[in-house]
């Protein structure tokens, strides 16, 4: 028995095996119900609007440092929730807002990480319908954690899910991957390194209103903790087929891939907080390329792979012609990433 | 300029004045919007059920320890959300769970407080939706954080609030307060101190169900952070009405009132999970205390005050014939009460 068995640890959190583990362990376990589908970025609930069901969503957020090129923690729990709402092919509406304050937190930092959060809601459409706040007491905080909880619109019609997918289907990719886990990790202190690496985090929402009422499109997500290759493991895992991604096709921006390199961190499993993959129909996937990249945020939009019969394993092409599996991820070298 | 100006305090967190001010200062200023009531228990979403309107709430946990007598962080972040759509005259219907997992976390415990959080879930009537995990590194995370958030339904004929209170009305509260709050600083080992007294840690649906629908009930609400004192400070407040309270009439149980004497703290500002505080025209108020008391969760329910003509102040007539103010809450001596 290791230790992982008896006490919980950071790779619990990390979105792989470890994470998925311990929620169908204990908390699909304990609280499982029909509603509670624990591999779902939003779930339904039974009441409509005159433009669609309703959709429920939720997501916690301990980033550190709080402030990071490219935004704060304000923002990312907008981003964050709103994405996953986006993604179910939903319009986000209303939010709530936890708050939990290490005692000691400027109040100036307070200020200006919840005027962020005031402001992508703005920019997103979304209100933030009630709040609560905690105060910790010093040395048990971390300095500042936020959950948001999300209620959207979903068009009646719309019809997206990972049993949607195919045989044959492609994979799209939004734009470049890993820059959110590496400008983060930049911003720490400990690593020494600086550089003009912005996060990616940002509102998917142009992207996915641009496609989701396209026929043909499968499921929509947005490739959060444990990156691109946990969306591939939890696509190979749902639909018992496989994938075979292009190593050349998938967008990686060069800072990103030199920190890689330098630190043996494997981009594919580095969080983005701004991007879309999704899965399509070979001529859906099409169309959709067309779309991203007519968008300021699908610039560098790619089709980077196929759902295939065969093992449900992911494997990656790679740039000089070999083979290699993505493993599911087990350890983490950056917590407090989102 | 006072240190609580430029950094968060405890004090920041107790319910009473300088929370007050910080969510104005900070963050209705910063998300301000005609939903953002940042004095409700729960607010109205602009969708229907057959039933009634929808309607939204969020709070967070901290308490220490995580499991003390009559409860846990687990059960009490189902009353807590569930208790708060209650006194808004709603159903609870649908909990979405965020959970701050510290490193190091004892798995076992992990499993019974959410195996007790699922209890409560079901005795209480909602689902878990959704949720989400984070892992916080050793040191900076306090055991666990839970944050729920809930949705009800609100039956459309029903109008509660702050703004119903008239002159005369009657203040009720449906059973002995601070039990929590002592329960609470008892399990903590620093203190030294055991009894037998067991958190009212509880559900208030059945009080709440009881009465909602009487003509004569203005508001309701559970006086949970600072206690009694700071409902009828919200109260003064919101109606610019005096409050007058009988001491003699207010139920405290024997050892609540022991320990506060014995530390010098005073019950009306203690917290309670399983209370409700209601504010009724007189012979409305007489009703309700006959309900209440029919039930067992209101056995030693009481009418414990007066809503007065004159200065907005909370006036407390003392069993010996006097007379004593009750100040809005400026500092506290429990943190991670709830």
């Amino acid at each position: 028995m290791t230790q992982l068995d008896k006490h919980v640890g950071l790779a619990h959190g990390n979105g792989g095996r470890f994470m998925r583990e311990l929620i169908e362990d204990v908390f699909a376990r304990e609280l499982g119900n029909p509603q509670l589908d624990t591999r779902a970025d939003a779930v339904p609930l039974p009441w409509d609007s005159d433009e669609g069901v309703l959709v429920y969503t939720t997501d916690g957020f301990t980033v550190q440092p709080l402030e990071f090129p490219g935004g704060d923690i304000g923002s990312l729990a907008v981003h964050g929730t709103t994405n996953d709402l986006a993604v179910a092919g939903a319009t986000p509406r209303y939010l709530s807002l936890n708050v939990f304050i290490e005692e000691g937190l400027d109040i100036e930092l307070l200020r200006r990480v919840i005027a962020s959060l005031g402001r992508a809601a703005r920019e997103s459409g979304v209100v933030v319908a009630c709040g609560d706040t905690k105060v910790l007491p010093r040395g048990q905080g971390g300095g500042l954690y936020l959950a948001t909880t999300g209620i959207g619109v979903r068009p009646h019609e719309l019809e997206l899910g990972i049993e949607r997918i195919r045989y044959g289907d492609r994979i799209l990719c939004s734009g470049p991957i890993g820059a959110h886990g590496i400008a983060v990790m930049l911003a720490r202190e400990q690593f020494g390194l600086r550089g003009d690496l912005a996060s990616d985090a940002a509102s998917v929402l142009p992207l996915t209103h641009a496609v989701r009422s396209f026929a043909g499109l499968r499921f929509m997500r947005d490739p959060t903790r444990g990156g691109l290759a946990t969306v591939m493991h939890e696509i190979a895992r749902g639909t018992e087929c496989g994938i075979r991604l292009s190593e050349a096709a998938i967008p990686v921006q060069d800072p990103v891939r030199a920190v890689c390199e330098m630190l043996g961190y494997d981009p594919y499993y580095l969080a983005c907080e701004g991007r879309v993959v999704a899965v399509a129909a070979p001529d859906t996937a099409e169309r959709i390329l067309v779309e991203w990249r007519a968008l300021p945020e699908g610039g560098q939009a790619a089709i980077i792979g196929t759902v295939t019969a065969g093992v449900p394993r992911v494997v990656l092409e790679t740039s000089i012609g070999g083979e290699r599996f993505l493993e599911e991820l087990e350890d983490d070298p950056l917590p407090r990433i989102c």
